[in-house]
């Protein structure tokens, strides 16, 4: 190991994004002794407010990225669509963890499905779509109903059209906006769970226990620690995060988003999205474990041995969305809860304000949880 | 309530103090949504790295103290000895939480004195020493062993001198610099502990349970939770907490030395010290409680209900001073530890750089983590 990838406390992390991610991640790099330094195009950024450093500048300004990378020990981002060029460039100045290939591979569905596939890990039978004939040989191929889903930029739902018959397709086709997309087949699942990985230099690695995952229009909603599955569907669950992080060299945090199939299916499981970056379904992690994923993230990237992702706790996280925001008075009111409030001002409908985590002891049972809600 | 007495997430909260009190205060407002700003006089502290603004100034200097508290929502401290008239100053143009008069008490262990014995807490036979006469007629009054303690000013053992016998005392009074005093009869004691207490704008209450703490060259060095005494010293320990708290309408957390007698004392503690501040000896909140002590003290100062001051595990928090962060590397390899820097370099010898939390399952023995060491 080179000096250089060892960064000791009082090194300077910089961050692209300057969203919660970004904030939550910059309290963690500081609860370890290292400072912060932001980049991103907004002015009052969430992040900005518990960052040691800042500048102000969009994702294809060269000469304002390459002094930022000159001015950092290692370079991380907190959403993984940052143009390819730029983290090549930034690549270039200083350290950028995780790999910039990890960033190409999630950047791209397709690139994804044939990288999971190779890999053996169950992916839902897919088509690549690059024009309206595309989709229809896709839908002969492929089978409905389907998903036709951008390779690119697609999040909470956005991007994204169902298509239930063989005349849905010029509206998905218009839906997606003509972009290069793949067609996905839709298969009835039980329920979305998550695997939160993080992988250090030397290739040790750490898992948190799978959350089960819900979502209210299209955005997550909750994530409940246990997911309430069976063991053999929980160590599949971790072994695919693991055989993914192995084939990537990942450095960092990595969540994999998974569809728990009906019980009658083959296998139990089908990788439905990998992010290249720390997650909204691990949030629970900063409140419920020793060693929060943000925390593991910046062990990763900076060359330090990982800790250990034991919970102490059972834990239900909760999104504020917009509006829900304005309830914490009412929420405070409870001890046992713990609130995350990212420094928004003020709330927009579909705007993630904060979240909370509701903490329960190891060992509660799923349904006492729900009638607590 | 008035509207301004409970702060909404977006405010302002000031601190004076940029040290690591003042920093992992300013990490748990944020983590509640609010912007802090940091006022001290040293150019690049440990708080400025993970504060939203901050201004470097004396603490005498008028014109900056009143920009100061016209920027902020409500002004705390991360220290007691903040002169008086600042204090008052402040309270002129913002709200300061907790309330002067705690720091007037806290600040003169006379009055410190006066004010326990008025409310019937337990403290240690003393006599007011202002000049060498009085010295000798405490020595009378108290008998000896005794030591001699600096009225303001003394911390980690600093301005404290110890009286054997009668010779002793020109050398304790030259040690004191002749500064006015109390002589307090020396108690032998099993353990010190402390309670931390946070006490909110409503008069509602939250406890900490005592820790064990101990002590390397007049510096903390380990506090260790559950102290490890019967459930009657315990119980004690909080009442006497609450009745501080209590009779000085705290608002804010406060830590409460306490010193715990032989078996065959009349009654198992006496008070040692008072601190109106986050306390280093109720650092291992962050890591095995729901809610910190940092949390719960800007719950109370911005008028929010309390958190739950319960533990979910056991702790060993150990300081690093000096040196000791060298070793990060070789306690880092310990997955169980979680680490906090301070954001200080270089380290100087009894600097406090960071510390540890080892965290235990509830109901480790005492024995098992000493072992462990």
């Amino acid at each position: 190991m080179t000096r250089r990838e060892s960064i000791a406390p009082g090194g300077i992390v910089g961050i692209l994004g300057g969203g919660q991610l970004g904030r939550m991640i910059a309290m963690a790099a500081a609860r370890l002794g290292f400072k912060t330094h932001i980049y991103c195009p907004e002015e009052d950024a969430p992040a900005r407010q518990v960052a040691y450093q800042w500048t102000v500048g969009a994702y294809e300004d060269i000469p304002r990225l390459e002094a930022f990378a000159a001015a950092t020990d290692v370079v991380t981002y907190e959403f993984e669509n940052i143009p390819a060029d730029t983290a090549k460039l930034l690549a270039k100045k200083t350290l950028v963890r995780p790999h910039p290939q990890a960033l190409a591979i999630a950047q791209d569905r397709e690139l994804e499905r044939q990288f999971l596939t190779r890999i053996g890990v169950p992916v839902s039978p897919y088509h690549g779509v690059n024009s309206r004939d595309d989709l229809d040989r896709a839908i002969d191929t492929v089978g409905l109903p389907a998903v036709l889903k951008t390779r690119r930029g697609g999040y909470d739902g956005k991007g994204q059209a169902v298509l239930r018959q063989a005349d849905d397709a010029d509206a998905a086709w218009a839906a997606v906006a003509e972009a290069p997309c793949i067609l996905e087949k839709f298969i009835p699942f039980r329920k979305e769970i998550s695997v939160i990985i993080a992988r250090g230099q030397d290739g040790q690695y750490a898992t948190f226990d799978p959350s089960e995952n819900r979502h209210r229009d299209h955005i997550l909603h909750q994530s409940l620690v246990p997911c309430d599955e069976p063991e053999p569907t929980v160590v599949a669950a971790h072994q695919h995060a693991i055989r993914i992080a192995e084939a990537l060299e990942y450095v960092g945090i990595m969540a994999i988003e998974m569809f728990v199939l009906p019980d009658e299916a083959d296998a139990p499981l089908l990788i439905n999205e990998i992010a290249p970056r720390v997650h909204n379904s691990g949030h629970w992690t900063i409140d419920a474990c020793h060693v929060s994923q943000f925390e593991q993230h910046i062990r990763a990237i900076c060359g330090w041995p990982l800790g250990t992702s034991a919970r102490h706790s059972d834990a239900l996280m909760q999104n504020l969305i917009g509006d829900d925001v304005l309830e914490w008075r009412t929420l405070m009111t409870n001890p046992q809860l713990c609130l995350h409030l990212y420094g928004k001002v003020p709330p927009r409908p579909g705007r993630k304000m904060g979240h909370f985590t509701r903490l329960l002891p190891l060992g509660t049972s799923r349904s006492q949880i729900i009638d607590e809600e």
